[in-house]
């Protein structure tokens, strides 16, 4: 090997052993695509589909719903949960999300913060959430939901 | 410029240009110093010093505590619904937490998820909390807290 080569070489090498590719985080990007995964869930939980709606949550056993002081462990769990205290069309409502806050934290990391409210023909529910999003091999989905609900008026 | 200087400042520039250092995430570190920081909350807190206790938050206008459908945005203002809620060492009473469960999301960001107990005199309180720690220059710092309590037995 010439010296000119061993010295391309040896920085190459020097490169890929100190150094890994800079990947700039588009966080817009990231943003756009967890608001189509929250703007999605809306669309489904008004079109009556609990089903659907979970599609926002990693199918996972780490996935985890806390409110008040319980967790609800796993997506099969979660699921539980959400058909038993959202029964039909009438128990779930209209749903919105309004002053949703996104945090980006890394190329497959981000924290949600917003208001979530049902509207329901005799009464409305409201309150605040936290969502953990990792991006996944489906896409970014939510990992990690605590969900408080305000008191009822 | 002799053409091996050139190809080895070429080599050395494309590195630069491509790559960021490869800091290897040291996530036991990274755990091991939140978990110090929540440790001091909790022997401030049980030393009778919400202002203590304070300092496990970011100094920020960003930094944000919500709980049940109200949310108290900035420092100052966590500082003083804290007060307010717990007026003295009676109100304060012995706070624990349990399950601590501590996720890395990156160098300087990661999530915490557990359960808190205040145990007081007459009563006993309880919940669930969901924080997002951020590495500021003074360390690890809670820059968003989201609490739930459980109902009252």
């Amino acid at each position: 090997m010439k010296p000119t080569h061993r010295l391309f070489t040896f920085s190459v090498v020097l490169c890929l052993w100190g150094c890994k590719p800079a990947v700039e985080l588009d966080a817009p990007a990231i943003k756009t695509a967890i608001q189509e995964v929250l703007n999605q869930q809306v669309k489904d939980w008004n079109d009556g589909s609990v089903e659907k709606f979970m599609r926002g949550y990693q199918q996972a056993e780490t996935t985890r719903f806390a409110s008040g002081g319980n967790v609800s462990q796993g997506w099969q769990t979660v699921f539980e949960r959400y058909k038993k205290t959202y029964a039909d069309k009438a128990a779930m409502g209209k749903l919105t999300f309004s002053d949703v806050d996104i945090t980006v934290a890394d190329q497959d990391a981000a924290l949600v913060f917003g208001r979530w409210r049902v509207e329901r023909e005799k009464d409305v529910l409201s309150g605040l959430f936290t969502l953990f999003f990792r991006k996944t091999k489906e896409g970014w989905r939510i990992v990690h939901d605590h969900t408080s609900a305000a008191s009822k008026n």
